[in-house]
């Protein structure tokens, strides 16, 4: 018989999400009458962009004619895309990133997970706490960690705690770190990075030959101006930083797939005696042995939101989500929760009143309120007594949310 | 600085796709006039069908609405889609395969490459010889393999030669494996595996608690009603394969991108202290944490093959292409080469005149015919003085090449 990898056996209970699915799908079963409103996973709700739809629309038929077929694309990204992405996204706001350090891929999801595969077994890996389990859940599968503890923390990772006790700003490792996972804005508390705190990030990982993993999946929710949307606003990050994006959050490509990865030609890693090898031909081997290229209608339409309609259509969507995140915010304030994020990301990260444990609260939220949200200890111990709403619902149902809290709290 | 993976720096050369690509570029360079023909790369030349445009325009027009909007689907794909497979793929020829043993992905390079992460590392593994070579790539970058040879094969791999010497019918391997990659129609040599040849397989494997890796992505051009489409067409290969197809060569998807792997639930493996354990839940677990599902308007395309007028259309297509491989191979057997598949596959293999090697006879045919081809020693030690024809063209192209040969010969 065949042996497998015993690494996925240390995972401990489901995938968060698909554990909140059970959990509502249970009480749906029991309670089919109720009218079940869902802040829960981040799963964008409004219509794509008139200009996306357009554009996808004239890619299938291109595929009509055999004059205008297209077969295999480059596995990278055809440069239509690749090259509105290095312009809008990096050389516009003064980053400098190539077309050809981007790589288009169907998923930050796929993306931040399959990158471990370029890097060695020795490496010492940091996460924040709470983190996007993802990160976390790769490592553990990639052989990276010891067990789980009764916290769900692995032995062999580094954590590196934000709570409100430090307002949400991790400390640099004590320890060297090879690798660190940064989210901003924050998956799950919907906090963000100053230039000034990936500014001592950087310096970080200069100093200590480390390779910063920057997920910025939410950078267009970003309504303050000071606030880097890339972390190669910052000096010296090329030298140091993979950046992952997504088109899931900013225009609503969550089923359509569309993501990016940059991996700038300056980033080197080392092998075991001490030689210096550039990461990007490693990534694009990957991706050319691995990967076969985004479907070609659906780059298209990621290609069109950097056309102005697009932008501006894109943008209006992005506001509608950012002013309910405000109307939850508000709120809950008002009625006296501890309330954090949600300025300049699509996220509510609120302490959960009377003590109660994350999943002790989501549970009363759906049996007393019918209302789902995210049980903050799904995303590490020190999410624990926390919870996370998203904004990604229609206005009716995020004021009847409102309503609900108001009811029960 | 952090340690990369160094079992990358043991792949020898480029990927072949790319040395074709840039033999081709520096010759089209160097001759701007010159009309090549490529019947190298395997990808499809032909129009979508119009049930699987209509499909996906119908699917775009669903994004547009809020009420009919679909964010993330399920990882492991729709169930319109994976009970269509399940039905017609499976059900309809015999086979016992459930939907939800079926898994819906972007393409089978991705899937044959990853399925890897959930076997262990001390599984003996056998390839054939000439072989795909993303199966023998992907298994040097997870760290199966030592170096390579002069040859190209890579120690720690076991190798069944397939060439006219034993008809293209790989002998079992000698010693125990536990992973056998197995891919029929075959890709390079397009031989077929009669259902005598799997059934020894199956039961090589049963004696060996082997997992067989079959890649059946071109079954769909099988015209020999005696030949098995599915390897769960033989009794027991439920408890011992994992099968792998592709819409990318059934309805030319190349640039699309929809495939599915099928893992059956009796399907197992073990720990190293000899614990059994089912394979199905590992790999839901890992398309769960690293994929997010295929998209939308893609899946939904991908179902309208199922269809009386979808099925039909991509018929007509495959048939097409099919009669390109006969005049491929009528043509040039009777020139005197010895020619190889091209009945039920869409490749022909064939044996290079005089003794050329594989690239010499590559470079010739582009200097003096401006043909493409594959080298087979591109695929393998094995394949060094064969060479791989595609019937992925135009019947014009196909017949100019054929004149073409004709001159050269």
């Amino acid at each position: 018989m065949a042996y497998i990898n015993e690494h996925y056996l240390k995972l401990t209970a489901g995938y968060l999400f698909p554990e909140i699915g059970r959990r509502i799908t249970a009480f749906c079963d029991a309670n089919p009458s109720a009218n079940v409103i869902r802040l829960g996973i981040g799963d964008v709700t409004e219509p794509l962009a008139p200009a996306v739809i357009q554009a996808m629309h004239a890619a299938v038929d291109e595929l009509t004619q055999r004059s205008s077929f297209r077969g295999y694309g480059p596995e990278q990204g055809y440069d239509f895309l690749r090259e509105a992405i290095a312009k809008h996204d990096y050389q516009a706001r003064g980053a400098q990133v190539d077309a050809d350090e981007i790589f288009v891929s169907d998923g930050s999801k796929c993306d931040s997970g399959n990158i471990l595969e370029i890097f060695g077994e020795d490496n010492v890996i940091a996460v924040l706490d709470p983190v996007y389990p993802v990160y976390v859940d790769t490592n553990v599968m990639a052989g990276h960690t010891g067990a789980a503890d009764a916290s769900g923390r692995y032995s062999g990772l580094v954590y590196l705690p934000v709570t409100a006790d430090n307002d949400f700003v991790p400390e640099l490792p004590k320890q060297r770190v090879d690798l660190i996972y940064l989210c901003y804005p924050n998956n799950p508390t919907g906090v963000v990075a100053t230039k000034e705190m990936l500014k001592r990030w950087v310096e970080y990982a200069q100093k200590n030959g480390s390779v910063i993993l920057y997920d910025a999946a939410y950078e267009a929710y970003i309504t303050d101006p000071s606030i880097p949307h890339s972390i190669y606003e910052i000096d010296g990050a090329r030298e140091v930083a993979i950046e992952f994006r997504s088109f899931s959050k900013t225009a609503g490509f969550t089923g359509v797939r569309c993501a990016f990865t940059v991996i700038p030609k300056g980033l080197k890693g080392k092998t075991r005696d001490g030689r210096e090898v550039p990461i990007h031909p490693l990534w694009n081997r990957r991706h050319c042995t691995k990967f076969n290229g985004v479907s070609y209608p659906v780059q298209r339409g990621a290609a069109a939101i950097y056309s102005p309609e697009g932008k501006r259509q894109v943008r209006e969507t992005i506001e509608f989500y950012l002013a309910n995140a405000r109307l939850v915010r508000e709120a809950l304030t008002k009625l006296g929760l501890k309330v954090y994020g949600g300025v300049n990301a699509p996220y509510v990260w609120l302490k959960t009143p009377g003590k109660l444990s994350s999943w002790d609260f989501f549970d009363e939220l759906l049996q007393k309120a019918h209302l789902v949200g995210t049980p903050g200890s799904g995303f590490g111990a020190c999410g624990e007594g926390y919870f996370r709403l998203s904004a990604f619902n229609s206005r009716a149902n995020v004021e009847e949310a409102v309503q609900r809290f108001a009811k029960i709290l």
